[in-house]
This record gives structure tokens, C-alpha cells and sequence, in this order.
């Protein structure tokens, strides 16, 4: 066997939903890679959802996975206050990493993750979906492009329900960096910071709770943010309303962008452009979101160009809705200091 | 001439464009009622607006017009410093008052109108003309109906181009209550308080300045309203954008309302409901907003039931605008007081 014919194998730190649904096909879809291994705390979960998937190892503790000199790659999908020590240990043991987001419950914590990571010599990503979508990457490209002027504005519909299967942790656990904030906001200014190229600087925020959240966590809210380019963001998140639909859209002193159904998993969507012409769709080659954002990985892992969102991506996003966070209890507008200076 | 066919005659105050546009027609369509003079400041421009219009009498001064004896009713429509002084001179003539809002700049003298006019036993109305409109009153049907759910969430899309004819002191006046809040805010507001039978308690903004305004004047704003049935409401106004459409949205737990193009003068826009049987839309009669509230108000000058928008109305309108105003200054949350109480 040939270097060029080594299989690259993985480990799934979390046996999770969004393994199963998008991430293990992402993984296998490129060329020459695997996943070997898969950890859950729970070793009978472990066992079944490797079966299920096809996975050889199964194990219950990290040490374990990361003791496996066959795994290069790990992606980390637990719970939000386990990926730190996660991927300590992951970079401590030379594995490249993709984590998802948020990276941490705090800054400290997330640029430390990012530094052991730039030490260890590892790729670091964090694993924000969105701007590997085409209807994304399309409306980037349109701004960009000029077609409509300079952008004053935008505005972020992602409320949505949150399916019953996923109305757990997320729901109740402040610990676990449950609320819709870290779960929902933290993609938002991830796509938005894609698109614009600018950098939120300002916060305000008002939180919902319409009975689905408890333990004083948000299951809905409504912010404002400033970017470094003067533009102003108004985004919507909630878990808890079923037929708002969603979108994202760009208003410009020139035209409009209006995306339609764009803020999913899934390679849906469509894209309307709103100027002087008149209105006309945007023609979208839609591609799954995942398989884009894992061959970029891999591809980083290899020395070729940079993952599709860096480590420094997801403590910037981390950053924002911190203070959307912050924003939300103290009712004052909160100053987005740059995480990374 | 029996009293039966007398007329009932108007003033204008202030030589408007929303009067030759929309208010002339509304007054003239209503049986019995004639518009017999207009006031300028300028008596040239009193003459020449008072021949376009086919209207008898042309006074430069407001003392003069409220001395014609025939006149029973005025509209005021001059900047909005000078609402309060016109309005306070009408009710001590005796007159009846439709008033453009914002009523005035403070709530002070906004309160001291209502409680001269009160005093005088004059109608006194506010001129929002959005819940005169079949859509907005369609979606306050609907929402009182049940078809949604309970409201959790509102989006208000009022980011407009400020026409280059009205680009005057809207944009350069702070003293005459210039800038997109008292302008256009005022308006969001009040027919959110028409939709939803609730009232905002509390206001956190950023204001936006994209150079078309000046004199510290906002040309654009984005704010979150909290309402005292729980329900957060965002609002996105300005002068600014060609080509984003306008809207008002209404999300529950169940279903969601989105009237789209229905921030208008005109009697347009459409409506639809999407809930768990799925997306329709929504019959409208149309029929002029301006028509529709003039004669309601006409209706209360006889004595017949109250305007379609009161006084307080336009108060409490105003206490929300100034709290969006000072929440854009202080960055911080603003509590809505009563103003009524």
C-alpha cells in the first residue's frame, strides 16, 4: 500500500445527532479518509452508535480514543463545557481537530484551546456550518461584487423549533452552555462576519423565555449589533416558534439581498436580488454544507489553504454572543472587545 | 338649507404634501364636509396651494384661520415643534383637531394638548394611519383570533428611501423633531399597540447615520421593544434603503403572520398565514387609510364613537419613541413609563 492510499482515520469524540446526520457521511465522503473510532461517556452508547454507524472502536473515555496512534482527526461534538479539556487532550496528543461550536463556555478558555492548538502543530477548526453553504457563499460573493452598493444593513431570522428529539441539554443546563445564545446567536455572527467581512463591535439584546427553556436560560432573543463597517445587524433567535421560517438578508444603499430558508443544515434555500434592475433569484448550485466544510479541513490537514472557519473564527463568534449574553442580563450595550489582539 | 345639509368645514394648518396627497381627498369624500381653508406661513404659498386645491381661504397666520367662525375642524400637518402651540390655540378656539404625529417633542406638552382639548370638549385625534389600514387591521383580526397561537415575537420592516421631494427637515431639523424615530418610529409603534392590545414597557436601540441625515439626526435605527404581554418586537426603520420592502410580522407558538408591503400610505400589501394547515393568503379589502380614519373621526365629531386613533394614543406613541430616542443616546434600556397614568 502506497503513502498516497493511507487511509486518514477519525475519531468522534461525542456520539452525537450530528454525527449521525451529517457528519459521518462528511468524513467518508472524501477521498481516503474514515471514521475508526467513536467515544461516548456512555460504553454501551459508544457501542451502539458505532454498530450502527460502522465504526470500529468504540470507547467511553478520550484518553482511550486519542491513545489510538491510527486517528489523526477528531471532531467534537459534546457538550459545550467538555469540548476545553477535550481538545487540551487532542492537541496534547497531536490530533487534528474540528470542534464544534461554541468552542468553550468562556474566552479564556477558547483562546487557550486555540494557542495549545498553534503549539501542538495541529489544525484547528470550528465546525460553524453556515458559511459553507452556497446560498452563503453566494450572497458573500454578491456583497462583495458591489450589486447592492455599499451595505447599511442586515437582518438574521433563525427562530425556529427546536425538534423534540434535540429538547434536552440545551433546554436546561446553564453548565453545559444550553440557551439558544451559545446555540443559535453564535452561528449568526459567524455567517454575518463571513459575509460583511467586518467585525461586531457593539451588543444590545433583550432575552425571551416562553416557558420551553428553564433554569434562566433564553429560549428566545432579539439583539442588535454594530460592525466595524457601521453597519447595524438586527438578528431573531428562538427555539420556539415553528412557522417563522428563516433567512438572512443585506440591505445596501443600492439594493438588497433577501436569502430565503438559508439559515439550515441542510443545501436549501434561495437567494433574491432586489436593485435598480428589479428583482431576479440568484441561480444556487446547492452542495451539503458538511462534506464543503470537511474537505477544506482535510484538505488544511494536508498543508494545502486554511479550514473554511479557523479556530480564531470561533472564539470571535464565541466573543459575540458572550456579549449578547452579557447584554441580555445587564440591559446596557456591551463593547465586542477583538478576542484575538 | 336644513342642518342636515350644512357643511362641515375644515382648516388646514400647514400647506402639507400629506394633506394634498391623501387629506384633502379624505376630508372632501366625506358627505357633508369641505375643506374651506389652509394656513401657511407664507402667504404666497398659502394662495397658490388654496387655488390648487379649490380652497376658499388662504391665511398666513393660525390665529386667522381659527377666527373663521364656519371652521369647525382642523388638520394639523406643519413640522412638529409646532404642533403643540397650533393645537392649544384650536382647542381654545373651540375646534376640533386631527393632528399629525409625532404630537409633539416632549411628552409634556403632548399631555397638556390632550388635557386642553379634553377641557375644551373638542375631538382630538392622532393621524397614524397604519391601523386604518385593511391589512393591519386584518392581522389584528387574526392574531385576537387565535390563528397563531400565542404572540411570542413581532418584526416591524419600515426601511425606507425618504422621498428626495420630503428630503428637508426630516433630515437637518432636530428642533422640528426631525430623524427617522420621531418619524417613522412613532408609527412601528402604534399599530403594534393596534395589532397586539398590548403596550411596550420597555426600549433598548442603536441609531445609524448614513450620511443623509445630519445634525446628530438618525437616519436609521434598529430597536427591541419589550411589551407588557411578554412578547419582544424588533423594529428596523429608515430613510436610507431603496429596495428592502416593508413588512410587519407576527410570530406565535403555532403559526406566524407576515404581512408583506402593508407599511404603507397606500391601501396595499398582502398577508399571509402559514400554521400547521400550511401557508395561505389572506383575502384584503383594500380601501384608503386616510378615508378610513377621517371618517372615523368625523363619526366622533358627531358624537358617534371615538377616532380610529385618540390622543392618547398618539401619547403613548410618542413615550415610545422618545424611550427608542434615549435608549440610541445612552445605550442602555429604557422603562416605558404610562404615560397615561
Amino acid at each position: 500500500m502506497s503513502i498516497e492510499q493511507e487511509i486518514t482515520c477519525w475519531g468522534l469524540i461525542g456520539a452525537s445527532t450530528i454525527a449521525s446526520q451529517h457528519m459521518i457521511n462528511a468524513i467518508r465522503s472524501q477521498s481516503g479518509h474514515d471514521v475508526l473510532a467513536v467515544m461516548s461517556s456512555s460504553q454501551d452508547r459508544a457501542d451502539k452508535y458505532a454498530q450502527e454507524h460502522n465504526v470500529k472502536h468504540a470507547y467511553s473515555s478520550v484518553s482511550d480514543l486519542l491513545s489510538n496512534p491510527k486517528i489523526q482527526a477528531v471532531y467534537i461534538s459534546t457538550t459545550n463545557e467538555l469540548h476545553y479539556e477535550q481538545v487540551m487532550a487532542a492537541a496534547a496528543a497531536g490530533k487534528h481537530i474540528l470542534c464544534e461550536k461554541p468552542l468553550a463556555l468562556n474566552l479564556d478558555d477558547a483562546k487557550a484551546m486555540l494557542t495549545s492548538c498553534k503549539d501542538a502543530g495541529v489544525v484547528m477548526a470550528t465546525n460553524h456550518h453556515l458559511r459553507n453553504a452556497a446560498t452563503h457563499r453566494k450572497i458573500k460573493e454578491l456583497v462583495q461584487a458591489g450589486e447592492i452598493g455599499k451595505p447599511l444593513f442586515a437582518r438574521v431570522f433563525h427562530a425556529v423549533y427546536l425538534p423534540p428529539n434535540l429538547q434536552g441539554w440545551r433546554l436546561n443546563k446553564p453548565k453545559a452552555g444550553g440557551g439558544v445564545i451559545l446555540d443559535i446567536t453564535v452561528h449568526d455572527v459567524d455567517v454575518l462576519r463571513f459575509i460583511l467581512g467586518a467585525e461586531p463591535v457593539e451588543a444590545i439584546a433583550m432575552g425571551h423565555n416562553a416557558d420551553l427553556a428553564s433554569q434562566g436560560l433564553e429560549d428566545g432573543v432579539m439583539a442588535v449589533l454594530r460592525f466595524d463597517n457601521g453597519m447595524l445587524v438586527q438578528l431573531h433567535d428562538a427555539f420556539t416558534v415553528k412557522h417563522a421560517g428563516t433567512g438572512i438578508e443585506i440591505h445596501g444603499d443600492a439594493g438588497s439581498l433577501i436569502g430565503r430558508n438559508v439559515m439550515s443544515q441542510q443545501p436549501v434555500g434561495e437567494v433574491i436580488l432586489r436593485n435598480e434592475a428589479g428583482e431576479k433569484e440568484i441561480k444556487i448550485e446547492h452542495e451539503d454544507l458538511y462534506v464543503y466544510g470537511v474537505a477544506a479541513f482535510c484538505a488544511a490537514m494536508r498543508g494545502e489553504g486554511m479550514p473554511s472557519c479557523t479556530a480564531e473564527d470561533g472564539v470571535t463568534s464565541l466573543a459575540a454572543a458572550l456579549a449578547v449574553s452579557e447584554a441580555c442580563q445587564t440591559g446596557s450595550s456591551v463593547i465586542i472587545e477583538s478576542p484575538l489582539v
